[in-house]
């Protein structure tokens, strides 16, 4: 590879109702508020130095403009903006100063549709990390991880570890031995990114990373003190992959939300990716419980980074089905 | 009241395999075993002095023999022998040398048809509170409550806390405001009995004391790693009601026990029992999720003290309606 | 006996400046603010429906008013007026309104010279149990014990054990088989007031009850944060004796507050006291640490519930010696 | 740089007494045993996917044989052979075969004296991250850091991160702006190595990475019952360089033992290395508790990595103060 990715970086979600977005991310989750304007609030957690890992942009529906990732230096977007030119793929360049808070950033389409942004350079910020008395609600940390549904799941992971130098941490395996969904990584991790098959693109949720199991179960009282017991989908439970103590929520425009803390060191080139059985109990949740049925069936929206429209779906490759088997 | 129960003290099981059963309770919840032999196992929490607060017995049909609590003295006994008999109870007593490490108990089927027993005295043994090195998977403490479903809950109620000499906490009123639910103590928590109108007299679950929510997720962990991942039924999540932390599972025979962290001091005679209207949402989840069917109607079946028959059950008097409103 | 105390119910602490003491108390320990005026604060913990469990009173020196337990009736003060006139203690009523938010309250010095009050009605207000979105800092959910040191622990456990009903939980003993220390509870708790041998009559600490082990460890951080980490005395650690995990704070005008979670249940009258050497490396910190000689030192100035001078203190019977055997 | 360090990887201690050790390291930390014999144990924490990251090894006196970091490919060894003999480094290769269950080594005394080794290759084991029936102690996840006395931070920290391709993440300013410790990584967390200004080169502590706050709890609680009180040199609390909630200890020999708990993600380039005063009283204990002597005075000796002899130490440049200031 001539280029450096990372790590997930941020992402901007296209929002409703910024009222009720900030009530949720910031008095539910935790957030911290850098910045906002009437069209857009500037979200962090409470280690980042860099200015957001969230921003959420007033709009008539919801949608995903983009997931960013940062690369290490300029050099990086050049060489990726070569990348992806000599691969017929159409990039966008986002001149500096077009976006708050960063620098000039690219875009492209990825191999499945998701709509992706690079950027080598954000304002930095005071860290709030020993500010525990800001604490509150999730006590959300930092961005972790972005997770898709898209409909060819081994093209997705081709494209991600054979030409853009992410490496496999787990994945889980169909019954006819194809890639059902995989958990891809930059920083040493469990994951900066997964897809999972699905009807896509679609953003399935973003992750944020909390430091303790404990801030995922005051996190729950707390969303339910102030209103918002309807918008926890799934958990708090133990993924079997990734390990992951987790919550699944739905902020108020139905983007989906991983509050998660777990994971393990994914540094050495010689870790061996760990394989699941699609037909495994212990997979999706560790302890056994079931997923609802709006956590396999909706998703995200994402858009077209040229044109702002929606990029349509198309249904996944393999058998999307939910383990029903699972007790 | 010429009596005084302190509380819920020991339960009686009958289990058809006690090798699976010692597993269970042991390795996944952590219980001590104090002795055994070919027919019966003794558990005690880890903080518990008393020989027992648990007796699982070999025997063909999984089935309840009897509740039992703790008097203040012998006199107890006799003055709740008296009790019962005024009222047309048919007492039984169990002299001292024919139960394994208690007193003479006295037993009785009591208005609603469930079998209780009373004694006052056990033998002591060492007490492992603090013998760290001791302790595996859920980490069980003490004994905190019964929970049963009863068809006529008032009924229920209106001995136990008038004549019986038990305080109200909690209780979940119907839409015609009726007492729905009730939770009762006599020890200055929650409960160390409840009553919810359902088919019965069944007992519903037995309610375990933790000593901190983390040791609800490690037991959850442990139980999945040894597998028992099926044998979580419900949470882990936090009760509106009680305002617990909890998890409930089923035992090899389907008994539920639930792992019970929370609760607070109901110590003044001026607490105002806390009313729940029946379609609060937050009342049965705080943090807003469905129980599973299972939960609302399998509950173990009770005997008749005198002849060891199973006691038949009664469609409740109420609708028995599981919340579906909960979303 | 003829009258029935409940528990330790409040205490009245007289401070300098009730704005630092506010901060304090609010923003670090997680109190709730019942009602202040200028001269006063009236502060309850998370779970307390009573209208508050501590009052801080603008003063020019801190002191100690009162400690004062809740008993079950009208009745009971009666009696308890009856009962120490009989031994010859001067004792004082408050009439009801010349308190804020109680009833009429009998004062009197206790056989150590410790200014006591009983009362047995208090204002009810808002539980604030499941507004976990009010949660803040140490997150103190409600008043668990006072703890004095006394010249005489034998007196002292002599008259609170023979002539008042409590009950021993555990006890230190010294190299001469004397009572060094005593842990003694009315409510099913390890304690409601506790006796350690040194000069006095002062009081040691006033112990809050917290509902989990990670809200020590998040009131230090918050405290910390805040500008109190110079208040922080002794732990986080375990006590040996009570099995408690523990912090010890000084306030902004010295008062000792401990934040204390753990505790078993001591419901049985069968429960043996549990004895402790005084020379047990445990039994002050269970995993071994010693306390600063601050700790042993410093008390807080207890006063004359008649005339409102200091109570002149005496040395300790027995040595008080420090455990510096203690590694 | 021509080499690529991955992480801190393992360190071989010489001890007095294997069964002491295990004992310690098994029981109270809660270690994996891989594989031991007559004359050394391999140990190894929950998470590691690798042999061992602790060798044990049976000796006449305690001390430190190697510490040891993975490198990414054999051709990184061969590049940091070149490296350092061009700099007049005399290294030592130690053949595969030589060593249990790794690869070929290259074996090297650093800038300040200090004995590394660094490897590609070592044997893959079960991981038994979710096997939470074998959790005990205090669950040692994974081996996180190597910290060090040394007499000139400055020449260290110059040669790691100008020579090596370390970042550094916090340091530690004396009052004549030198630079008194410093925190260095590869691994995108705070550190793979510290050093601080003391008499060395020696090793004060290795620090192994614990999942979340209550493991270092209930590790206390576990070492105390198991008899290692005497062993807690420090905390728990929480450090404010780094943010880590911590526990040092020391095993049977003296060696030092961090158990490290929280941390944060140091991935980005332009991350601006957090600066602490030296007099800051919150930079070594956030929560303001004074570290005893002994963590300021000992450390572990290290060895000649060619003859096996003790290492002679020297003053440190700067003044080695305490900081006695700290309240």
């Amino acid at each position: 590879m001539d280029f450096n990715i990372i790590r997930a970086a941020r992402a901007i979600l296209n929002v409703t109702d910024l009222e009720k977005s900030r009530d949720f991310y910031i008095n539910g989750l935790g957030f911290i508020e850098t910045e906002s304007d009437g069209s857009q609030i500037f979200l962090r957690g409470l280690e980042e130095h860099c200015h957001h890992s969230l921003v959420l942009k007033k709009a008539d529906a919801p949608s995903v403009e983009v997931m960013s990732y940062k690369v290490f230096s300029e050099a990086d977007l050049d060489a990726l903006a070569v990348f992806f030119s000599g691969r017929g793929y159409q990039t966008k360049w986002v001149e500096e100063g077009k976006q708050h808070a960063i620098g000039r950033a690219l875009r492209v389409q990825d191999v499945s549709g998701l709509p992706l942004e690079f950027f080598a350079k954000m304002d930095a910020v005071e860290r709030m990390l020993q500010r525990y008395d800001l604490y509150k609600g999730a006590k959300v940390q930092r961005i972790d991880h972005f997770n898709n549904t898209v409909p060819d799941v081994e093209k997705a992971y081709n494209f991600y570890i054979n030409e853009m130098g992410f490496a496999c941490s787990e994945y889980t395996a169909s019954e006819d031995d194809k890639i059902w969904a995989a958990w891809l990584h930059r920083k040493p991790s469990v994951h900066d990114v997964a897809f999972m098959n699905g009807k896509g693109p679609r953003l399935h949720h973003i992750g944020f990373w909390l430091s303790d199991p404990m801030s995922i179960i005051q996190g729950c009282d707390v969303l339910a003190s102030i209103g918002y017991s309807g918008n926890i989908e799934r958990g708090p439970a133990r993924h079997g992959l990734s390990n992951a103590f987790f919550l699944y929520l739905r902020d108020p425009d139905g983007h989906r939300i991983e509050l998660y803390n777990g994971d393990y060191l994914t540094s050495d080139p010689d870790f061996k990716p760990v394989r699941w059985e699609i037909n495994d109990k212990r997979r999706q949740t560790f302890w056994g419980a079931e997923a609802p049925d709006s956590w396999f069936n909706e998703a995200s929206t994402v858009l077209d980074i040229h044109t702002g429209a929606q990029i349509n779906t198309t249904d996944p490759k393999l058998k999307q089905h939910k383990p029903i088997f699972i007790t």
